[in-house]
This record gives structure tokens, sequence and C-alpha cells, in this order.
């Protein structure tokens, strides 16, 4: 009913490529899962995902405990899911949950200054956090995941799925 | 910003066990993140509070990889956001992440009646999976957590702020 055995996942398709597409591209709010010693531990982070779906970027400060973690051990999960409406049947919501690594975006590179535009054009507000030295960009890159979009509609999600996914939301 | 070292935290008064009380009884969405082969593991799932918030219900498939993750190791975390509305600056959003263990309520006793219908309370539309063989209600019991509220507004919450939070709400 909800996530299942890689076998019965379902081959992609175009709506459900869009259907992650729009999922990604239309929400800012995702939850992080890292290692607290050995055991889950989750946070609320605001994402921006790069042109392409190559990654998704998270801005972090030096305070909060899942920077610390993703620090000490670069995996972790990102899960976006479709924001409770209060209406529909509970798990008919979509979700995709991606596996990723983690890695601090040295600051000074050209690759902080497309990360830091990337991030900027969807957080707008967030420009003053970026005068605070404990912040960094953390660049989250999935190596594989799963989309649920309903009742027995699960998919496995590829980086190439993802690619796909943004080519159809226009990112 | 968002988590913040234990020493920086907030006491709890009684505004934030009220807006905890809320967010717990308000929502039905959750995250709950396992561990897959020691990596963090994410996925959506809809959470009855018991009364007094001493535990959390979940209802799983053996179908679901979550639900063989907390098999394998109980320790789990659960974390509830209120929804992002788009408007309000997204850290804003309240949040609690509960650090939990996982143990599946066995069926044919009074825990587990007692479970089914708190359950069932909240999401009556259910009843009809509770007739396959293969769904276990599980129950997550919180050992600690952090509530944020917003910029500097973060807690340590521990089980008695939960039922504190609990009465506040009439739960």
């Amino acid at each position: 009913m909800a996530e299942q055995p890689k076998d019965m996942l379902q081959p992609f398709d175009d709506a459900s490529w869009a259907k992650l597409g729009e999922l990604v591209a239309r929400h800012r709010q995702a939850v992080l899962a890292t290692l607290d010693g050995g055991a889950p531990y989750t946070a609320m982070v605001a994402y921006a995902p790069e042109p392409g779906f190559g990654a998704f970027l998270v801005h972090l400060s030096d305070l909060s405990a899942h920077k610390q973690h993703l620090r000490a051990d670069p995996r972790v999960s990102l899960i976006v899911c479709e924001p409770d409406n209060g209406r529909t049947e509970i798990l008919q919501h979509a979700r995709v949950a991606l596996a990723c690594r983690a890695a601090i975006v040295a600051k000074g590179t050209d690759a902080h200054a497309a990360a830091k535009a990337c991030y900027l054009a969807r957080f707008p507000a967030h420009q003053m956090m970026f005068g605070l030295g404990d912040f960094d960009l953390v660049r989250l890159a999935p190596r594989e995941g799963l989309m649920n979009a309903g009742f027995g509609r699960a998919f496995r999600v590829t980086p190439a799925d993802l690619a796909a996914a943004a080519a159809r939301a226009g990112q």
C-alpha cells in the first residue's frame, strides 16, 4: 500500500515523470533524515532543486544537529511530500523519497556561486543568511529513490528519472 | 535557526505546550525515518497519537520497506511538520521530531483492540486494511525530541512535555 519491494514497482511512464517533476518543482518543504550516532534523525528543511534535478540544495547552520550528522556520515534521505489537504485519503498524497549523498559546497568556488544563485532564486528572503559565517550550502545528490503516487502506484526513481522529470517540469 | 545544540534550547512554556499539542493533534501526515542497512530511509506515514501522546500509531503492510527496517532495528524518528502554506517564511513552520522505539502491536491482545480503536477513530476509511493479514499496527514510543516553532524557538521535548501538550489539546 505504501512502499513496495522492488519487484513490485511499476516502470516509470510519462505521466509519472510529469507528476514527479511537479512534486519536486512545486514544493519548498522537505524532511531530511540523517544518522545521529547510528540512529535515524529527522529535520524539516527548505530545499531548492538544481536545474535538471541532479541535486537538491539545503542551507544549514552549524547550530543544526543534522549538519553535524551529515559531516560525520554523508548518507542521508530526503523526502518531499504533497502536503496533506485534510480531505484527500491520506495515503493518496504523492511523495518521493531519495537516498542521497551530502556534500558541503566549498565557499569561494564557481560551484558555490551557482548553488547560491539557484538557492536564492527560490528563497530570496534567505539572502541575509549568506552573511552569517556558520551557514553552508549542502548539496544532496540522489542515488536512488521511491515515488508513491497513490495506491499501488509506486515507482523506483533513478537519477535518469529525475532528469526526465525536470525536463517535463521545464527545469 | 533550525535545530540547536541542547544548551541553546529554551525551557518549555505553557504557550509552547499548547502549540505542540495542536501540532500533534491537528495533523495526520508524518515522515518516518528508519535504518536501511545502516543508512537513513524516509517514508510518509499516516499517524494516530494515543491518548496522552505516550505513543504514535502507524499501520504498515509487510510490503513496506520501512516495516522491514523497524523489525530489524526499532530505532526510528517521526516528524510532524506544519504543512507549508506557500506564504509563511518556510522555516517559520512549526515541527516536532521525535526519536522513538518501534514495536509491532501483537494481534488478539487488549492492547491491539485499544490501538485499533484509536487508529480507526482518526482514519475510519482504513477499516478495510484491518482485514488484510499483512498489516500490523506499530507503536512508536518517543524517548526524546525537538520542537521548532520558528526562528530561535527550539525546545527539547520529553515524554512529560508530550503528556502536558496532550492535556492542553484535550487529548
